[in-house]
């Protein structure tokens, strides 16, 4: 079962717990510039994360160019933010460090 | 040394040898969609193209959501593309299929 969206208090909630993420304007994805080092650290990033992703059958919108990465999480099913996005969100975090 | 800046003629030579590459409207980088059956094949072809890319030190401009790469190729040191970009397209096609 797919999760359901979240209103805006559970998501203000959800982002308080983040670092550096914010909410779109139209408020159904959240949003976050990773920078790297380099290519190879962006890459590895983005390597990590694919592999969570696909566990969670839950997969970001992303744009690289050389040692940044732009994310966008959604959750196209629902229209807008569910507990998934959070939880990708939480994972990117812990192994972009 | 980093390749020198191809004039329109050689662009027009070297897009007319790879398939489904569009060149931008200021004729300043390379274009092309990629589709995939799903994001393991989206991105099992992101990660071939990646150490191609860190080989030749020479790295794309790409989006992916879900089974879709949209690329971009651009040698920003010269301005405008050279020689590298079309080989880092033949690499991405080489390992797309």
């Amino acid at each position: 079962m797919r999760p359901q969206k979240l209103d805006r208090q559970s998501i203000e909630n959800a982002l308080s717990g983040l670092s550096g993420w914010t909410l779109r304007d139209d408020g159904e994805a959240i949003l976050k510039t990773f920078k790297f080092k380099n290519f190879v650290e962006a890459f590895g990033f983005m390597t990590r994360s694919a592999l969570h992703a696909e566990k969670l059958d839950h997969h970001p919108e992303w744009f690289n160019v050389y040692s940044k990465v732009d994310v966008t999480l959604s959750t196209h099913d629902a229209g807008g933010l569910t507990e998934l996005d959070f939880k990708l969100a939480q994972l990117m975090d812990s192994v972009a460090v």
